[in-house]
C-alpha cells in the first residue's frame, strides 16, 4: 500500500513536472484588440505641442485596448507587407518591445498584435536605477534592439537611432491620449536583462518608458 | 596713369574682399512665418498609418510656411522654457537642423523660428552617396548632433538616438501633409561637412531627409 502511494505520488510529481515544462514551452499569449486608428482623433500637431516629459503617474490601470493602440503607434505593422510605423536602418526592424506589468513581462508580437508572456515578474527593478518614479507607473515598455538584424552594419549606432524612432512614437501617442511618459536611457545590465527575457546576446536594451495616466 | 589704374583696381579688390567678409560676418537671416499648429488637422494615428518611405518627389517648391511647420514639428520649441517637440538625452538639445535648398544651406534657429544662411550652396552633393533620388528633392534636411552638449556622456550613442526622435517627427509631419521623405543615414564625411557648415568637430552629421511633395 505504501509502495502504491509512493508510486502515485511520484506519478503526480512527474505529471506536475511535465505540465510545468509544457506550460513553459507554449508561452502564454494574449490577443490584443485591434488598435483604434480612427477613434483617437488628436492631431499630430497637437500631440507635438503637448509632448513633454512626465514623471508622475496615476495608479489607474491601462486597458488592453489602450495598450494595443500604444504598441501599434510605437512600432506596429501599418502595411500589408509587414512594415512598421517606425522606420529602421536598412529596414532591419530591430526594435523589440517588452512590457513590464504587475503580473509579469510580455513581448509584443507586432505581426499578430499579441502579447507573449516571457517572465512572471516585471523587469522594472532591473532597469529602474535612479528613476524611482518609474516604479509607480502601471506599465513600463523596454526597447531592445536585435543587433543581429544589421548583419554587422554598426549595430550600436543604428540600434540607438532606431530606438529613437520608436521612443518618439511612444511619446507622441501618450501626448495624444492623456498618458504620460519619459524616455529613460540609463546604463543597463544587458547580460542580466538578456537572461531574464530569454534572448541572445544580440539583443541590446536601449531605453525604457514608464507609462501611466497623467496626474491632474 | 598705369600706376593709378593699378591702385584703383587694387582698391576695388580690397573693397570687394571687405564686402565679402562683411557678408560672411552678418549671415543672411530669414524670419519664418509662425508654424500652423491648428490648421494641419491630420490625426497622429493617421500620420502613423501613412508613414512610409518615399523616394520620388515632385519638383514643386516647398513654401516657407510649410517649411516652418515641418521644422517646428521636427525639433521646434513647444514650451516657454525653450524645450522641444523632440526629447533629447539629458535634455542636451544636441540636434541642429541644416536645410539644403537650390540657393544655399540654412541653419534652423528654433528659438527664433528663423533660417540663417551658412553657405551659398546646398550640402546635398556632399551627403547624397548612392541615394541619387535625393537630388530631385526640393529640400534636404541634415540632422547634426552637437556632441559637446553631452559633456562626455556617450555622444555617439545618444546623438544617434536623439537624431531618431527628430527624424521620426519629420517622417510624421510629411505623412500628415502630403509630403514624402525617407531617412538616409550613409557614412558621411564629417570633416568636410563641418568645414562646409562652419562648425566645430563636435558636430557629427547623423542622418539626412530629402523632402518633397509625393508624386501621384
Amino acid at each position: 500500500m505504501k509502495h502504491k502511494l509512493f508510486y502515485v505520488s511520484m506519478l503526480s510529481i512527474l505529471m506536475a513536472g511535465f505540465s510545468a515544462s509544457f506550460n513553459t514551452a507554449t508561452a502564454q499569449q494574449t490577443q490584443l484588440p485591434a488598435p483604434q486608428k480612427g477613434s483617437i482623433k488628436t492631431s499630430l500637431m497637437n500631440a507635438l505641442q503637448n509632448r513633454h516629459s512626465v514623471r508622475s503617474y496615476k495608479s489607474k490601470t491601462i486597458s488592453n485596448q489602450t495598450l494595443s493602440n500604444l504598441l501599434w503607434a510605437a512600432n506596429g505593422v501599418n502595411r500589408k507587407d509587414g512594415r512598421r510605423t517606425a522606420p529602421s536602418a536598412i529596414n532591419a526592424q530591430d526594435i523589440e518591445l517588452y512590457i513590464g506589468k504587475s503580473d509579469g513581462t510580455y513581448h509584443y508580437i507586432a505581426s499578430e498584435n499579441k502579447l507573449e508572456k516571457v517572465n512572471n515578474e516585471s523587469f522594472i527593478n532591473m532597469v529602474v536605477g535612479k528613476n524611482r518614479f518609474a516604479l509607480d507607473a502601471p506599465i513600463v515598455i523596454l526597447l531592445v534592439s536585435n543587433g543581429a538584424n544589421f548583419h554587422g552594419h554598426n549595430p550600436n549606432f543604428y540600434g540607438a537611432m532606431d530606438a529613437g524612432y520608436v521612443s518618439q512614437n511612444i511619446c507622441l501617442y501618450c501626448a495624444a491620449d492623456g498618458l504620460g511618459t519619459v524616455p529613460c536611457a540609463p546604463k543597463m545590465d544587458a547580460a542580466a536583462i538578456q537572461k531574464f527575457l530569454g534572448v541572445s546576446t544580440d539583443y541590446i536594451p536601449m531605453i525604457y518608458h514608464p507609462v501611466g495616466y497623467v496626474e491632474e
